[in-house]
């Protein structure tokens, strides 16, 4: 049983958002702090229920169909956050969007690497990986916990970050030779430790010695 | 058909790491950079063959049974990292290890605010929602593709990151209350466009004054 797609009256906002989950829902209340103004589409009937009871203006509608995102006013919108959990529904929306709104400027959730090298292709302006920052986050408070400075868990991360990001780029051209991953990984990680082994000598036994007896 | 758990020859590292899927992964990354050992744990058996081609030390078992935790070495590790995405496998194996190995720090991914709560009750030393900062990090460079300066959208991030997560704390007592959540969510956002406008209008003329004197 399917509900029809509620009619839109809400098409010149400035930003759209395609998903909202618990992603698509921080991005909202981000932007209401800022009282800037949004259309938000959500294709789950219930998921739309629920955030509007929170007293959110929500839409239920399918974002990867080019006629909702007409409806929406993605021709006269700026920014086109893509926040959908699903990957192919995530592909479609985006390959929608760059080919019939050139000028909006998509910022998307990617699910993981894959999803995030297909959204590349597709050209997208700026993707994320959904558990990424936490992961990263919880990483340097790990390292805290084991004694680490928070200058340097903090200094860790920056490094990893950094070179993780390069290394995405990387596997652009390899992603479908498994073999290829496999050494690409295995030789990210060497590099890493490498990297972070050649700074520690520079840096001084000095430093470590302080760092280890704290 | 269920395969027997893999027996464990790696209990004495200092680190384990329940979970090993895209989240328990990245900090098993940023561990080996800084060559701190760990046992990782993982109950797909497809998960742990995939990522063993990848060169990970990884061993097949279900964290949330308390032999297995023995087996990993959990008397005499520091820090467990609970990175298993099912909620309540989640909260089961927090109570198991709080209660059997209670100075194990636990550092734990969240779902969401719900299973946020409940680790709070359960005392993890510190968790994180799995997609939060990833989404706050969406919602930065939205402000940026809209016009505001980058210092500008960090410290609004920075300001709703404080305020979200003393919310959070204050829901602890409302939790099974729908209305009273509906409340205060609606009460936070309005708070939060107020803190806004109030230090927007002292910052501009601080700010005002401050380039009519230079």
């Amino acid at each position: 049983m399917k509900r029809p797609d509620d009619e839109i009256d809400d098409n010149e906002n400035p930003v759209i958002i395609a998903g909202f989950g618990r992603f698509g829902q921080i991005i909202g209340r981000v932007l209401r702090m800022r009282r800037i103004s949004f259309t938000a589409l959500e294709g789950s009937v219930a998921q739309v229920d629920f955030v509007r009871r929170f007293g959110n203006k929500v839409y239920y509608g399918d974002a990867s169909r080019l006629e909702v995102l007409q409806a929406a006013g993605a021709a006269r919108a700026e920014v086109f956050v893509l926040a959908l959990d699903d990957v192919d529904a995530s592909v479609r929306t985006a390959d929608l969007v760059r080919r019939h709104f050139p000028n909006l400027k998509i910022m998307a959730r990617a699910r993981n690497r894959q999803h995030a090298l297909r959204l590349m292709d597709i050209g997208v302006r700026y993707f994320i990986r959904e558990t990424y920052l936490s992961s990263l986050d919880l990483a340097q408070h790990t390292l805290e916990a084991l004694g680490l400075t928070r200058a340097d868990a903090i200094e860790s991360i920056r490094r990893f970050d950094a070179h993780d990001r390069k290394q995405l780029q990387a596997q652009r051209e390899i992603r479908d030779d498994e073999q290829k991953l496999i050494q690409s990984a295995q030789q990210a990680a060497r590099e890493l430790e490498q990297l972070f082994e050649a700074d520690t000598t520079t840096e001084g036994a000095e430093e470590q010695r302080r760092a280890q007896a704290s």
